[in-house]
């Protein structure tokens, strides 16, 4: 018996901490904000009296025990945003993880294994690369130094923003086991709402390859310089970012590449730029295919910098293959949806998710819902309340059924 | 008798206020270091006893008596530096100026008409725009009060930050008369030291077109918006970027186009831009070609918004239409460097100067040296004591001819 509204309250409460004028919100991870909506959060588990363990990279689990010991089934997502965020993205799956335990709770149902709620720390990699960080860490694959040590984008250091927001836990790393992990997201895409499909049954998420380009030029007068005896930064990184798109849309298919960052020094009307520094965000289910996409854009950086005169350095940001979710769990999602009457459509993820990381140490299997015009990273980001409330069952049903009663 | 390493003593001296690490200096229009770089100005002025008047837009004049009252021959520039600016650009011409008065004491000379040095506001137009904003205001061709509600790059209001570093002064505007402008300046380009000409005799200055293009598109998923429903404003600006340079290419010659600033939003590297805004600076000595090439970036921002499915809105920073200087006066300034022994060649200049607005009053003319690679606004500017000397005793023999003894 979850309740779709009781989840949609929430979901807007959260969304007034770091609301935009504009609609929308901005919780970049580690920011003071993403601190206010975790204090809240925090806040809401131990209202429903669940056992709350922050471990040092600032991942929130929240737990609700079983009859017996042993694994959890672990329900979860993240709750920092990008800067044009939605009060969907991420907040969905933490939030309706506390809803399907309040429903266990009103119901008083207790079940066999214990079922933990976890709120990742920086899944979306727009503050801190890469994504996915607090996942990744916690399944063993980033050293935790390392990932302290990560400067953001605002030239902090990550160890420091978590501790200035009181979320350096202490908690062991990897200490809470899951038996097997559900995330339940919006698309964030365009599928579902297209095809009239109620629920997304995620096969996989697609390769992400992020990098850093900087680019040295020299500075000179743009109106005394000759265009035969420039070095222009911003040249080579206008020109790279218009071959991105190209390589992208030669591809074809699934292929996206997207420069979603780009910043000249010193960035004046007259002055040809001695520096850019641009991200390189490309992707494709296809690990062949996304790689071949690198080897393009490792070849358009080398001659767009003959060509201009200028230098170059490049900085892996992020690098994931394409994840295949465990097959019997994603039958589960499946058959669990068309129980519950809902349509269904198998489909891989556009985004990146915790559950890619997760999937590394146990069965791992995500549901999606529509998202409206396929917009995500953007304040005006919706999904419709029944979309809302289907999700919801369907992760409930399958909670339940994975813990046992 | 002149004194070339007094000046080149000053030019450092002036070039520590505002010093950047790696050489070089930031004194941008208005900020802090601009009012310490006029405080230090006005001190020599003042310790050379000369009379210092400030207008409402803070351009500085310092004037030394004639034995007639009447105009003054006028000797000018700016001392507002870019932010990777070198310590030659527009101080030059200022300090040289002081240093012709200070010769003219040294030697007990009295002039029959007054000699007034001139250091305008906010010339180089890299925090405000228009560039030659201060000599324009002089001139009578832009409003004071539209001058000082000029917001800069940072978000400030001319009128406010001129207030804030103690420069709105109180002379009236224009309230100084030239009989004749001269300007001692670098070439900033690089045709001077290429041919081994001492001096060059400009004849005018190149048109100026700088327009601020702003495009709007939709912020989504860097990962699941396909890129056939993207509307990318940052896609936009690079192919816009990117069209501009293949627009001065091609239209060839002495055709320069430069977009020196860029910038997206949010600007995160897993959000497609919802915004872009870019500058675009157009230059030709030909008035006609010069529109040609805003004919031809005005058709191609149409065509790319159409594509990438974005809007856009363009605002006129500057345009400045090519301006030939006094033919007798540029004339004076060949025979008088010749009369010296040096070598001269007749040029365009390719940056923008006071000179051009001044020219609208009075004859006016410049006096070029050269600039090493043709580098400047750039930290590593540099011009050779030698040259400095050559231009200041240019610049001195004519001042004198003209003020008359
Ligand atoms: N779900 C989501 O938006 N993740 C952010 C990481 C990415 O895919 O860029
Ligand atoms: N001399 C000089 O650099 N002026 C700045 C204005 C411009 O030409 O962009």
């Amino acid at each position: 018996p979850v309740n779709g509204d009781r989840l949609v309250a929430r979901l807007k409460a959260l969304g007034q901490v770091g609301a935009l004028p504009e609609g929308g919100v901005c919780r970049l991870a580690l920011t003071p904000e993403d601190g206010a909506g975790r204090d809240l959060v925090v806040r809401w588990m131990r209202d429903q009296k669940l056992q709350v363990t922050i471990d040092p990279i600032g991942n929130i689990f929240a737990t609700r025990k079983g009859t017996q010991d042993g694994p959890s089934v672990m329900i979860g997502s993240h709750i920092d945003t990008v800067a044009t965020g939605g009060i969907y993205d991420g907040n969905l799956g933490v939030l309706a993880g506390l809803e399907v335990l309040q429903a266990l709770d009103d119901a008083g149902i207790a079940t066999v294994q214990p079922v933990t709620v976890a709120a990742f720390t920086n899944e979306e990699g727009a503050r801190f690369q890469p994504d996915m960080l607090g996942s990744l860490v916690h399944v063993g694959d980033l050293p935790l130094q390392e990932a302290l040590d990560t400067i953001s984008i605002d030239g902090t250091r990550l160890g420091d923003d978590l501790a200035d927001i009181g979320y350096a836990g202490t908690a062991p790393l990897g200490g809470i086991k899951a038996a097997a992990y559900l995330e339940y997201h919006i698309e964030q895409g365009p599928v579902l709402e297209a095809e009239g499909i109620d629920i997304g049954v995620v096969e996989g998420v697609q390769g992400i390859s992020w990098t850093e380009i900087t680019l040295s030029g020299r500075a000179s007068h743009a109106g005394a310089t000759p265009m035969r005896l420039r070095r222009d930064a911003g040249l080579a990184a206008a020109r790279i970012a218009h071959g991105v798109a190209d390589i992208a849309k030669s591809i074809g298919g699934d292929m996206v590449g997207t420069v979603g960052s780009l910043r000249l020094r010193p960035n004046l009307v007259n002055v040809v730029a001695e520096m850019a520094q641009m991200t390189v965000d490309l992707r494709h289910p296809q690990e062949k295919v996304l790689a071949e996409a690198e080897a393009r854009l490792a070849a358009l950086v080398a001659r767009v910098a003959e060509e201009e005169h200028v230098s170059f350095t490049r900085r892996r940001l992020a690098r994931f293959e394409p994840v295949a979710f465990d097959g019997e769990l994603v039958g589960r999602v499946e058959k669990t949806a068309k129980s519950l009457g809902l349509s269904t459509r198998r489909m891989f993820s556009g985004a990146g998710h915790d559950a890619q990381m997760l999937a590394r140490t146990c069965p791992a299997a995500m549901v999606f819902v529509p998202s409206i015009a396929g917009l995500s990273h953007n304040t005006a980001e919706y999904t419709a309340p029944d979309d809302i409330a289907n999700g919801l069952a369907v992760l409930g049903t399958l909670a339940l059924d994975l813990a046992g009663r």
